[in-house]
């Protein structure tokens, strides 16, 4: 006895295509506040995902050395291991259509972070990258860096995320 | 025998003034992220710092909501932090001129940041207050709350620096 | 037409009492770790629970000093803030017997917790106490404190939970 | 002219055992709860410290599944995150004498530390790592890790210390 048909086959390159646009349009567009840091997906990767964004006058927290504000290396931490672990739930539910895991992405919410700022952020282009250490049913966890053009380490972080 | 004169008696009125209008001028002004976020000074007194922030287009997180982006909750209660780490440095060393306590403005540094975001950053005016928990000669620990305009408890968040 | 009845009337003051009698077991007795480290339940009001424990030598982490281990403070907290979830879990579902809450007692996980050790651990009695933060259909969060016997501030802690 | 002679010529191998049988000393046996909860140090190479304990009926928290109590974890993570501190400042200060070093090691504070617990501490034997991502003059900062004799990754770890 044949059992049922899953409701949909899994992800095919032209799916894959389309939940990489519909995710960067919600990501790098959509969410205002990452629009006006400037965030930008550099890697679908599910195995590294990664975000970057460029150095802006208005990003500094510290006018005599130029630095960083810690809360923009707090929000591009948050941000990327968000959209890691929509690049880990899209993997996970191949069979999904790109517009269902783009609904995910909208449920998902951070119940804490963590950031600890190693270096001073000093640099002309950063780098983001997230690693998930749990994908449960309801809870996420994952831990983050952030590094310069140089690949300075500049702040690690670890949060939890509310999945559904 | 007389024991030596310190070296600047204590604060006067007109250099309370002094101080708080430099430090305004620091926060709200030069470091550039505070003022793309419309971070303002609400209270400087040294048992109930201040500051607030009103809710702007490009501040939200989530489109759908129009709630607060998780960065710039982190980014104010830091910002908060680091401003009522100042107003108990000012307390402590009521001998200094408001000139030398911005100096230790300007070299504070966040060692690191939990933040646990417990309701949706929703409302049209935030308010931000933080309580110090220690303030030794190396170390100072923050506990900091946001609430809105209702009075609802939207994030919590903890923090260590280094001060000198 | 009448609405079905709930399945339990609310709690009534024996059935309080059996709920304390059976928690109290569970965490003082059956709790090995916490049965090694002497914490004892010493208040079951939901607006302030609280957990007490004596000093003794075993939990000593520093010899010269005689103080607290981190590990013993971080351990207190984080069962302080577990127990408080009950007896706010408790005063929600007043309905549920006392049996029925202690279920959710055991299913009760830490998804991560934050400890700002403040001072030394120095003293001969400790007490901890924990608010709730967040009270959700999933996720707990919680805020603690602990003091020694003279009442200086110890360590704060937060920490988020799963319930259920 | 010839410049003045460094007070101590780099380590020994000699003193290297010294300072290993001098650290091991204080960690396993001085610092009683480490004691009591069976710490061993299982490596002092400074690129990968680590420390081992096995499970026993004391350390469990959950007596339904045996799982190890969230304070076990929490005090074996800080605790070997002090000890990879130690390796690396004997390794950044190879021209003191052993004693030099553990004296560093009785001022060693911790500032804050943060665990997330990702699976159930279930297991035979436990396998603590650390990893230094700062070492500057005041502040350290580490990130632990927790595994059982499985390899299965139980718990992760980020703490700030105070260091002299």
């Amino acid at each position: 006895m044949p059992h049922s048909a899953p409701p949909h086959p899994p992800r095919t390159a032209a799916d894959q295509r389309d939940f990489e646009t519909a995710l960067r349009d919600v990501f790098e567009q959509r969410i205002s506040f990452n629009k006006v840091l400037g965030f930008r997906i550099e890697s679908f990767d599910p195995l590294e995902p990664r975000v970057r964004f460029d150095m802006r006058p208005e990003l500094v927290g510290h006018y005599l050395y130029g630095r960083l504000h810690g809360g923009v290396i707090s929000a591009v931490l948050d941000a990327t291991a968000g959209f890691a672990l929509m690049c880990a739930l899209a993997d996970k539910h191949r069979d999904e259509p790109a517009e269902q895991i783009v609904q995910r992405f909208l449920r998902l919410g951070t119940i804490d972070l963590r950031v600890d700022y190693l270096r001073q952020g000093i640099g002309e282009r950063f780098h983001a990258a997230a690693r998930i250490t749990r994908l449960g049913g309801r809870i996420g966890s994952a831990q983050m860096t952030l590094v310069n053009e140089a690949g300075a380490l500049i702040a690690t972080a670890a949060a939890s995320y509310v999945i559904s």
